[in-house]
């Protein structure tokens, strides 16, 4: 008889925005004259920029005639886009990425749970505690995570990080040794970071144990801090121990559009082993490109016009964070995060657990958040709030916390 | 130090379709005044039908407006296109499917890859030989399929099912017990397929072995005989030991659009765990879903005027597929496939092997073509020949070849 995947089944139940989701839509269909605002999940409210509406419709009508149609894509993006990105993103910053290491995918998302596959079972994973759930998820999956225990909320194989304003939400280099490194910066859901010289610790560490490092950089075009790095590759030497992951999602509004990259710089060798020769055979066997006329939308973000739009919508979040961290200052709570990323980390009253505070917030104020153990064990006490409202949402949102 | 999945490095040398795009980027920029006609990789030369185009058109536009605006959409799918899917390819058809065992993803080679993630790496699978690459190599990199001999082109721990036309391509209840069992009908790359009564003997087989089928029905649109089921959920049993994978790829020329499904019935169950609770975890976890403007698209796939002018190009290609079937024939080949199916099964000399059979024929006829061998050890002594060319090379190329 064939068995499944019992790794699974260590998986607390349900995941936190799949849970979110439906207790809001109980809450709404209890309560349809009630006006919900959603500051819970990551999503933006923004529509597309001109620039990448254009293209798209332009990308569409090539699709309609036979001399101009595409079908299968090159398997690691179009070369117009990968270009555009390594320009955009790396060159124009003074960091050499060629057009061989950047992979197009269909978002952070999948590439974040999915780079994993390409390490061996028996490596130990370091993680921020508290940070975006999926990367444990997935390597628990793989059972790479051990077991998990109901009370401590914790996996007995995970190297947490913890991130609290104790140490500034800057993560202490581990006692134990890690072999793989997740780095979430700017932080989801904390919303801190690192400077440069913070950031050139960790890469040197991770040399020196040999450990690798998966960096997440969702929300580097949110970063408005001088000396924060906007890519791992700033830091020297990380070109031998870092991947890097990156999302169109926050930075052009595509949570709906999907698209994202990876970088496996050539330079990153187990051994003799190509972990960018690993990553292009799963992807070449896995996966079949993101859509043709996603990628031209993804390339017009790099033009003047995109880049000039895109900023402004950046602009506007980031006057929401500032909103939402000023309001809830004024109404008496501490809260962080909100200056180099659109999340805003509340720390919410001592006797109540964090998913109370979410049927509190929702019930009372109508709004919904997302509870800080989602992230983490180091999460409870704490709940995020995000940036991408509308600015008339977030304003109403911080008068009704006022009221509370 | 970090370790690699070395599973990765049992693999052979480069993906099949990679290898043949490489050889023939070579031989383009060596014969710069060469026509190459491609009948290689299985992408379509159509362009989009209009009714698909106006649709793309219109859900950009609603991508521009803050009231219309899409950001992540439902995890499975959304409703609309789920129920376009159940409507249109199983209720059609006398199945009782329903919208929660349908999850929408970007594309069947994803979907292929991916699951068998749910499953133990204590699995045995069994495949048809030949058949499309995917299923081999994604177990193999998860471990499923122990080491792989370069001379017999076998991984020690598969089952291969031989499919030839000793067997006239029906595979055989194998004598050692598989756990997974991957159909892929109609088949690539033989063209060949499976009346109900005989894909009922399957259904049977896992049911009473305790087996799970993974289904690829990618080229159900190309059938064009009766008693040929269209879905495996024709067959009785099925829902308890069947999952169905669909694309859009093939049916409404998506191969650059990327679009697909899998059916995981509620019914299916692995002792008291249900595997589409399984794969909503895996889904809803590693992936974020399709575009909307693409998921629009697929649901305009199902309209009146969608269904029209997609059968208009099915028959555009499916004439292609006679044309090159009757000109082997003439040019004194044996060849299948071609009826049920845009894949032509070419029996080659046998002084030569199929790889040297393709270089062959790019040399001397210009014409890409897949050596058999690329889909297993029963390839060897076949080239595959796709029928999505355009219908005035798919006429130069017959010519080519019979005066070769």
């Amino acid at each position: 008889m064939y068995k499944i995947n019992d790794n699974y089944l260590k998986l607390p139940e349900g995941y936190i925005f799949s849970t979110i989701a439906k207790q809001v839509a109980s809450f709404k269909e209890k309560n349809p004259d009630k006006k919900v605002i959603h500051l819970g999940i990551g999503d933006i409210t923004q529509p597309l920029a001109q620039n990448i509406i254009n293209t798209l419709h332009e990308a569409v009508d090539e699709m309609s005639h036979i001399e101009t149609f595409k079908g299968y894509g090159p398997e690691f993006g179009y070369e117009f886009l990968r270009d555009a990105i390594v320009k955009g993103d790396y060159k124009s910053r003074g960091i050499d990425i060629s057009v061989e290491e950047i992979f197009v995918s269909d978002g952070i998302n999948s590439d974040a749970g999915n780079i994993q596959e390409i390490f061996s079972v028996d490596n130990k994973i370091a993680v921020c505690d508290p940070v975006y759930p999926v990367y444990i998820d997935t390597n628990a999956m793989a059972g790479r995570t051990g077991n998990y225990n109901r009370i401590t909320k914790r996996w007995s194989d995970v190297i947490y990080l913890p991130c609290t304003p104790d140490n500034d939400f800057v993560p202490e280099l581990p006692k134990e040794r890690p072999d793989i490194i997740y780095l979430c910066l700017p932080n989801n859901p904390t919303g801190s970071t690192l400077t440069k010289e913070q950031l050139q610790l960790w890469v040197d560490y991770a040399n020196r144990i040999e450990a690798v490092i998966i960096y997440d950089a969702a929300y580097e075009a949110y970063i408005s801090e001088d000396n924060i790095p906007h890519s791992i590759y700033e830091c020297e030497g990380s070109k031998n121990c870092a991947i890097e992951l990156k999302s169109f999602s926050k930075s052009a509004g595509f949570t709906g559009v999907r698209l994202g990259y990876t970088v496996v710089p050539k330079a990153l060798k187990c051994g003799s082993v190509s972990l960018n020769a690993l990553w292009a055979r799963r992807h070449g066997t896995k996966y079949n490109g993101a859509p043709y006329i996603i990628q031209r939308a993804g390339a017009a973000v790099y033009s003047k016009e995109g880049r000039e739009e895109i900023k402004k919508q950046v602009n506007y979040y980031m006057n929401n964070a500032r909103l939402i961290l000023k309001g809830l200052k004024l109404a008496g709570y501490s809260a962080y995060g909100g200056v180099n990323a659109p999340y805003i980390w509340w720390k919410i009253p001592k006797n109540i657990t964090s998913w109370e505070f979410f049927y509190y917030l929702l019930e009372n104020a109508n709004i919904v958040g997302t509870p800080g153990i989602g992230f983490g064990p180091q999460g409870e006490g704490y709940f995020r709030l995000t940036a991408f409202g509308t600015y008339e949402n977030t304003l109403d949102a911080m008068e009704r916390i006022k009221k509370l």
